[in-house]
């Protein structure tokens, strides 16, 4: 049974790097200094990972390489993968095998677990209130520092889509680069001129008199229209047509999302799935 | 002017080891493609940190060590130091310099500003309701993965206490450890015989009978009584009588704290405060 | 004077990290013994960089970095920039400071200088080519292991434009990932589905009968039209009609360049651009 | 089967360490995200290595170690083994396993073997036009940053040897050093009361006056003659008669080897051995 | 059979850590040369780990885990763990498998043997000469750089207990702080105040007059009398009365050790343990 | 004035990357947790840091990077340079600057200094009882994992020589590789025939018939003979006339070494130098 989330991205390097980044974090320089005092170093243990909450997983990868690292061969049986929505009480995973390591593991498993899973259950609400439109809710660079493929990975088992992973696989230009750049029509020309192939552009704008010149110069693919109230929102959408695909932002919320996607427009991203989010609860019940 | 908050403790080199992973996180392999696009090679530009609400700050030695990492003559004027409460809106730092460099790492600086300073500030909404009693509000080992140092410091910026680093530092006798150990006086004693010298040893109790046993063997420094309601809190303070430590743990909130803390335990932990947190809205306002 | 190429990527992070990791590998665990052994530390000297060839630069940022890594001092002075077309002889850049830095880190500096100059020089050969054209001569993944991000900047430096930086940039569709999903019309709706908003498709096809399928489907921004013939691809591009952009790639030299786009393809994608290339003769005066 | 060529050096850990960057640079934060979106998790297949062009096989092991690296439990079979001359179409290796392992390393693999092939056969070319002398061909500190050992590695499956490996491992006096001490007495007696008794001192020469001096001082194990013409070369090699080995350096080509190696010097030093060479075309065939 | 000392701290990842930094260390660039040049790459061999001295042991994980990162399929056949007191010939374990594995890892894994059994061996010594008392022998933080953890594990392989891990797990005040903070009460109530609950304080004195004021003002867990004759010694086991724990330092020797700990002082402690120590004679017979 | 030693080699950027490694050891995650409790983030200070043993010493530039890596700006003023000899009490070096960079710093500093002139002072004490001979002193492999290369340089700061740095830099012949290999002459063809040119050769003998046979082969530069009696080294020197250098080791202790220095050998190697060294008390005297 796969642990991964289908059609969610994640290198498996990034996976290890990671969780044994977190592990050294945990361990420090003597390690778990308790379970080596109080646990023979051959006793064996059974730990069932559980959801105590509604939610959307998200981490179990993270959880068995956490594991895996301190103990090769322990054995785990996943009983749910990422993605899954689970019920108030869910067991996701049994892990079975040396009783120092599930111990030493249990902080860091919890941790990816739990934060990742806030992500993709916030991202699953969000998704919610606007299933009835066209619109696909979004992330952005707001994530937490050395996360971000994680949490983009997170917003994926949650229904959600992601932005750009980094200032360099897309171009996104924002009114400082206009202000330099000396207006729209310039700073598309050379943002046009130097993008490679295969790099999408997008420009964001305040206004609709900013949306017009970026139509009419015509070299983007993305508008993101920051702020536009409802009104706003609904002539974009009719002023554009269709030529472009039309991300909004800007402080949007459970309770206003529905109203925006209505309005039609393509994305609505949200930088609190990623840095304000409460963690799912979830945890190891342990048995040696 | 001192960026870091008195008291409050973090390894300058975990600073600069964790800045550089955030911007190769977010620079990626081309770097700051648009701003290379748009953007003059000599432009140069000042920013102003801004705190757009209420709270109390943390992180300005990350925000600083970013753009300094991109561009080392860049000239830093503080206007605020970590923790720090803020008005609705208040300038906390100028940044002047290379206008590349400013935008390169803007948003790797406002993650580190908004996350902190989220946990300060809601460590000090935790600590103003117990100010009125001697009780100290703690972290846990419940972080972020990776941020595990600066998100204690930021706790620290919030008035805040504390726990163990990591699994390394101190002991933590659960009731695993317990169970495998064969009784609370075996694992205590077993405890104390291997722990270092400077090595506190705390131990959870379920119950006041665990309590009492504990307090025969006499070898823990600090207790932790978890999911006590307020009458066993009560008594367990009276049973301890100053002879150890007591930390209240287990799903303590804003509303509950108060009355925690008034029943005299020493210490109230919270792992919400660093794994369920609301950014505090940081911006870079920009001119160029 | 700016020693990088104009809107050319490449994130400074990365340079530092390449750089050191070269200079590492040649100073190995007891550094510089000859200079150590037979120049005294104090000992200063004055280096001129110099071209011995005609072509393009590439590389001064690494030439500096390197010098400067061994000695933070040291004096650089550019007399030409990154993506200079040079005479036979030509003055790139007089470094001036410590004896043993200068002659430590000269075969780093060179190494970087030639490759990369020489990647730019057989871009600039192809690009030549086709400039009565509009079509944009392009690099491929065939690059160097741990070298792409450098190369790919040299590439733009010689006029060049860039493909992906990697597996997770955008998406390109070859012939095994058709095969395994079963067809161009399911393998374009599944990865429209998981695509980014800001993520580009490409699609590898081996036939015009594939051809016309992409265009019946329509979710592809590219098609990689491989090894096609002359005619073939004059059929491509009348079939295409500016509806996607198509790059022709397979066994392209620079004898076959110029006739491949005339036939009105968007980009040329050359391999050998990167993988086979001879280093430009660059060297270093060095007066003590 | 081994995948080594026998007698030729290569640290197994270095394989490793560079294997994971190469992956680590392609894979970037979300990985092969074509293949996620197209491919099964749990789809298998098998590919086949494959020359496709006469050449000598150099990075076999690296080939293996790129998959393994992404699906330890990869099955590998080896048809042939670094040191092997191949005819135009050679099956070189059978790769069967999770097929989005395959298809997200099979670019670093290629990477690296069709690179160190071209250095391997790069050398077995120049190693066949000396074959009728004594000379043995040798490679430069000229190579590519970050690739050094292995890429003396392949020199050595070409049938070359190795200069030193970098600045620690042996001295190599040249003419700014000769200038700095003063003459050539004074560099050879300060470089030899310096060297320990296992580093071998080599010294560069720009005429015959020189080489007598050297031959006077006697502490030199190499002299390197730069440049010299036949006919000095035969002076040289007659004026040693023996005492120390001759490596003669300086724009020596494939047309020029046997005429130079004829004058009876010793070694043949190239540094577009490693800086200069075409790709080998080697593929990957991959049946899913 | 386990192959770690029962009761004594080292986290698994810092075992994998550092003995891969001492293979690179010893394998540089391009391995072993010697065996590559003269052992067949499929030979087998079988080696005995022999302790040619009286000790104690320490370090057989190190062993292992060198062996084992250069032939993951070696077996290990252990014969002692650490912490065992040896005869002046016991063998220690068998390692069987490639040979070129077993010469290349042999001189790492004996330097961690030779080095951490030393100083088990040295830290046995002195805790025999308190056995009739109740004092406790400690190490320091006068530890070989990169080498804290492992040495400190050893130290507890030897009978003795750590001192704190580094600047960062307990506080120990000495002169310098209390001279710039104003004096003891103020140095005490300034750590007491910053100090997390799990934090013990530790404070220097130079004479009883100090450790009066200590005692006074009763914050410290634990006070370290420097330097101390033993009569002041005694005086201060009078003076303190079990209300804090005694730490004895200063220049104590095997010959002093027994004297200073019968005045009733809790632990002495020596950095001689970790930083003179001499290596335990272990070897490696090895037939192949 | 310099800091380093004449003639020893060490490469700058180990000396980076060896000090922060041991400054991340010692300071942890939280840093100096008792300075920053205790000393104004503003305070200054100065430290002189006192030889109090005659010595030789070794690691002032480790020293002086320590304190720069904490606080760049700080003041460093040398009163003496690695090599020197110093008397019972000596000033070495004065460094004034930030309060707690110094204090932070000191441990690291002095683990340093105090190892590493405990190493060339005993290195010192071996050369002086062979001074009136020819005979070098060398080191081996036996040093600290981790810190080759700095023994490897406080071995020739005391006057000793090296021996090679790793497995890959020299081939010495041992025991196995005879037989392995299956005698001297084929062990020794074999190395030669895959030996660079710039590789020297050594041979380990345990008779003065092996030494006779490797004299026959001719192709080694250096026998290494093991546990040789002297009248043994005597014949041995005999026989050899010079031919090639001759290695004495085998339990050398400075009580032998003059003897052995006599009989005419070229080396005397010692493991102890490196592995079995007492600290040079050097302390660090702060003024705040």
């Amino acid at each position: 049974m796969s642990l991964f989330c289908a059609d969610a991205f994640l290198s498996p390097l990034e996976i290890e790097a990671t969780v044994t980044r977190a592990l050294e974090e945990d361990l420090g320089r003597a390690g778990d200094i308790t379970s080596v005092a109080t646990v023979p170093e051959d006793a064996v243990g059974r730990a069932i990972l559980n959801a105590r909450q509604v939610g959307v997983i998200s981490g179990l990868p993270l959880v068995a390489a956490a594991f895996r690292r301190l103990a090769p061969d322990i054995e785990i049986v996943p009983h749910a993968r990422d993605g899954a929505a689970t019920a108030a009480k869910t067991e996701l995973m049994t892990v079975s095998g040396n009783a120092r390591a599930i111990l030493g593991a249990e902080r860091v498993a919890l941790n990816f677990a739990g934060h990742l899973s806030g992500i993709a259950t916030a991202t699953a609400a969000f998704v919610a209130r606007v299933a009835h439109t066209r619109a696909r809710v979004i992330c952005t660079r707001k994530t937490t520092p050395g996360l971000r493929a994680l949490e983009k990975y997170a917003v994926r088992c949650g229904g959600g889509y992601n932005h750009r992973f980094g200032l360099d696989d897309a171009m996104l230009i924002k009114d400082n680069h206009i202000a330099v750049a000396g207006g729209i029509a310039v700073v598309l020309k050379r943002a046009k001129a130097a993008a490679g192939h295969l790099v999408k552009i997008e420009i964001e704008v305040d206004s609709l008199e900013q949306l017009r010149e970026v139509l009419e110069v015509g070299l983007a693919d993305v508008v993101l229209i920051d702020n536009f109230d409802l009104q706003s929102m609904r002539q974009a959408v009719a002023m554009v047509a269709g030529r472009l695909a039309i991300e909004a932002s800007g402080g949007i919320t459970l309770n206003t999302a529905a109203a925006i996607a209505e309005t039609g427009v393509d994305y609505l991203s949200s930088g609190a799935l990623t840095h304000s989010v409460q963690n799912l609860d979830i945890g190891l019940d342990i048995e040696m």
